[in-house]
């Protein structure tokens, strides 16, 4: 197979980290460029020792120029903060490449929304029309064709993934839905502050941002396009002590009597042409660590009999499903490869 | 202080060991007699090498004999599984002992329901009757002249100190309530188990039990009695990484506009008169750290404006506050000490 | 590339599942048998429903019988106990099965050093004769041809390859050497017992069997052939709250006074041929985490000036180099494959 | 008991935390002042929400000024960093205030030996030669008249007790020790460092500083004047994926074929009149989960019969025993309490 050169766009967070995990042995891609300003002039392999002795390891880390990264390389990962994504989108996008955002920056079609939960003002209205949003299982042909994927922020993966089908077959009221999400706290980014510290989080739980996480809006979106219906959900994310996983219990209220045997059924139907949302059997809940390192997004489900729910359980991994490896997906179906080409790894277990 | 003699009757589960913590500094209370079936014949150091060169650590471990141990020891803690509990306190009320039960044989005031959540025949009905549910902040003067307490469970020691104040101020709606909680694996038990190995928990996360929880019936019976009607909640319990520590999400829905500013007023005057609940200030939401070792149970409120919803966040350390140490509260109030007696210490942090 | 089947016999422990991880993508291996007495009848996905949406997930499990499984599958991976592996190996070989086993079994030239330390007589003296120790780096050319190859410790892994290149060209002193390890907790294994339930793991750290582990020959064996003379070595394993990784802080005395930049190169010629052994450079010291999941064996050098010692400091992740990926190895060179087909990952990080 | 005023001059880091900690229900001392530069304002419970409802909690935090402070307060610990150090514990003493610094500013009696460990000119040197080393166990009487009390380092309190009566009785070699020591993430302290966040430590294991710590030039200080000559160490500090806790293994030549239990017997007489220091029996080996939120020191002994090693597993609370709560046993002596006054809890289990 004739590899495509890709960049890395941002190397020095986790989701930059996870990028160069998957592509360093994704037979389709090669990475071409990648770029930190902060670290500019070191090797790959002197920024992350880890990866001495892999084929990335002695690619020179460069600074971000668009122009001469995009000579080399058409499909490019951005991986840098959101604010400053746009106009790196742009700038690569007026070279001519295509280009995968890991940022928020494109997820919200509203640009006045965007500005009321990121307070910020956007500032390339053209492009975000153009953007697609980078959920292989829904938007899985336009996505082949964009020039601008807006990867999907890890919780929304999560909590879309879980909600989708049910709303699209009416399965479920769309009204007082509610998702009571925990995150890894790789989640919360690789810049030093005192509450991630290792002993602000370990042997510990909490609840933050409960009713205006800037995810919401974007699940909003989502949803209600499956609904058909403008709708609100309550979303409460928390800090789980573990590195990688978002589980998301997601409670709904069942429109008719239907058993989960048959709601197992219309998922599995709707998922049937993606190799990663597993449907778990009657009885089983999934596990973080069952979708560790993978694509994987585990749905269980269960019916509580005395109060009429259903409550949805779903895992991913919020690094690879939830962002980099999502990315790829989206990037080999921008490139006409199969959708897992280089994700088709079994979790890490234990 | 004319210290009392107390017995701590199964002493090698979690909340057996943290009686003995509790109890070794107590200023009010001698630990007199600790029995296993397992480990009779050991001394406490012997079994537990950490208790060495504390005041309890030479105390023999003995079989459980109530006649024996009750002749020494006229308050008795019960730290054995259900179903065994319930024979076991009833030798020791024979023996004119008093009783803090920690299982939950006689937390349930309908010997039926029992049956049906515990799959078990109740079998000491008239004792049953007579037991007292050992939350001090509800109950407290009928535990000051109880004969038996049924400690609370971990899980409901959180939930109904979150829901309690705002059912019986008709605050909000007691239908369609959600408790979505985590709890730290102590919960689960010292018996050996594969899915409690270290490395089937650590690094990841997962829901259990989900609309099924033995602790449902508990937490019903207590909100039911603050609502003034039956009602039923959707309880979900979730495994996280961390030795101690639950933080129970309740999602309520308001029947007015209320501001939090004024239900943290309403919960404040509810739990004037105990040490331990703390309403956390506007925009800070508790954290199990923050209870760890302690009796505190930190509540935080959060209006989700979009939604009309009511979060309260709820955090205490299960086996402290929600088992351990709030047997020894009921016995401080069975022993006419104050409440918080030799349950005041600071939380471990970190 | 036709693939060649092979049989996973034991399946249930955390080195079967490792091998079942790593052969699931393998390009040139197909899982024909996966084998477990207590599991029998089961899929692989039923047992593992982490395994499901993988190609091996609807593998049925079955009862190890050598003859049937030797049928399909001419390469046999033993994960089971040792003492049950010698019978289970020999099995296997009789029906013309090349063996890898994980176990003690053949790691020890002399069956009276096996029996001192095992507390069991060998039974399959005859084969023990014959048996390669798998450790690639050493005896590559060997286990290319061997029937049998016993595959090493994890411990000794870590500690072979940081001795053996310095005692080889007598760099150090053989005499007073000391290892210091610290592992993870899946090498404690996946039988339930208190001592690695979580809680007794977690926030915590231990030293065990100082001065009488049993991987303590087996170092010792290799090690006197690396240097030409029999010498003893301590070691003293720990237990690190973390899944996965085996760090050993090896100390040895200099026979001169040899700059670490000199040592390094003679390790860095020593190793020229394995993909897996990095050299740390100057100033940088291995971490667990960057060896997660794959074959490398990262190694840190100090020369602690005032007291004349150097220190060297060696990363394994103890299931995959320290057991099933090494089996892995093995078998590609049983195979006359590459070395490290399908065991190129890049470590998870985080 | 009339409590006496105490400061607390450095809030924000964790051996200040663990100084509130203790001292919010020491029966001897009253927080009289909290200081922090950055955070003066506050109460205490605004700036640790986890400290409401504790007496402590509404104590206002001040800026750091000596003469104010002093006023009230007559005992004052430091918690600032070193450097720092020395000129405010110089201000408190021409307060007349008695200082427990728990920086190195003073630990070190070589002037010069702290410039080339530290990087700093001493400015203090009359101070520094008043100043007594605070290890209540070796330095008791000096301590109880001191007015200037230099707290250990964690690491030092771990070896030091390990190995000074060994040393002291010429049991073993002061020649060629080691001391391969690991330690809990608190140790690194509560500034934002991306090497200490969650997802750079968990699940992981390092070791860092081989033959470079700054507490080495502190152990031999002490270790000389035990063994009556001077002597160097191999020290090897590690880095625990844990809150709290440090465990040494420390190996040594014995100079005679004595058995672990006269040894045992020798050092329980060594340590007879401290209440922390456990001499653990035959074949127990000390965990710091053991020792957590406590003054305990625990040593385990094992002789290499092969190799003719003693191993000595020393564990302690890296911040109560190596930090706050012996700053608080000092202050006990030199205000004539009892020794545990107020530091007799039981160990955190789990």
């Amino acid at each position: 197979m004739q590899k495509k050169n890709v960049a890395v766009v941002g190397a020095t967070g986790y989701t930059g980290m996870e990028l160069i995990r998957v592509l360093s042995t994704h037979p389709g891609f090669e990475i071409g460029a990648v770029t930190s300003r902060s670290e500019a002039g070191k090797t790959l392999q002197e920024l992350f020792p880890y990866m001495q002795g892999t084929k990335s390891g002695s690619i020179a880390v460069t600074f971000p120029d668009p122009e001469l990264v995009a000579r080399d390389c058409k499909t490019v990962f951005l991986a840098v903060p959101h604010g400053a994504a746009m106009d790196m989108a742009a700038a690569f996008l007026d070279q001519k490449a295509r280009v995968v955002d890991l940022s928020a920056d494109f997820r919200l079609r509203d640009a006045a929304e965007y500005s009321a939960w990121y307070g910020l003002e956007h500032s390339r209205k053209t492009w975000l029309k153009e953007a697609v949003y980078g959920l292989p299982e829904i938007y899985r042909d336009r996505i082949a064709g964009a020039n601008l994927v807006a990867n999907p922020g890890c919780y929304p993966s999560s909590v879309i993934l879980a909600l989708y089908p049910g709303l699209k077959h009416k399965i479920f009221d769309p009204e007082g839905i509610i998702a009571d999400s925990k995150s890894g706290t790789s989640g919360a980014g690789r810049v030093a502050k005192t509450g991630t510290l290792f002993c602000e989080v370990t042997d510990s739980f909490r609840a933050y941002s409960l009713g205006s996480h800037r995810h919401t809006p974007e699940m909003e979106q989502e949803l209600s396009l499956a609904s058909g219906r403008d709708m609100r959900i309550s979303f409460s994310p928390h800090l789980v002590p573990m590195n990688r996983g978002i589980l998301s219990t997601c409670y709904v209220t069942l429109n008719s009597r239907m058993q989960t045997q048959e709601i197992r059924r219309i998922y599995r139907d709707f998922y049937q042409d993606t190799p990663w949302v597993r449907i778990m059997p009657e009885k089983v809940l999934p596990e973080t660590r069952w979708v560790r390192g993978t694509m994987f997004c585990d749905l269980g489900f269960v019916r509580d009999q005395r109060t009429g729910r259903l409550i949805i359980v779903s895992c991913i991994d919020n690094l690879c499903r939830g962002a980099s490896g999502q990315a790829v997906a989206n990037a080999n179906l921008m490139s006409g490869y199969d959708l897992d080409l280089g994700l088709d790894a079994a979790p890490l277990m234990p």
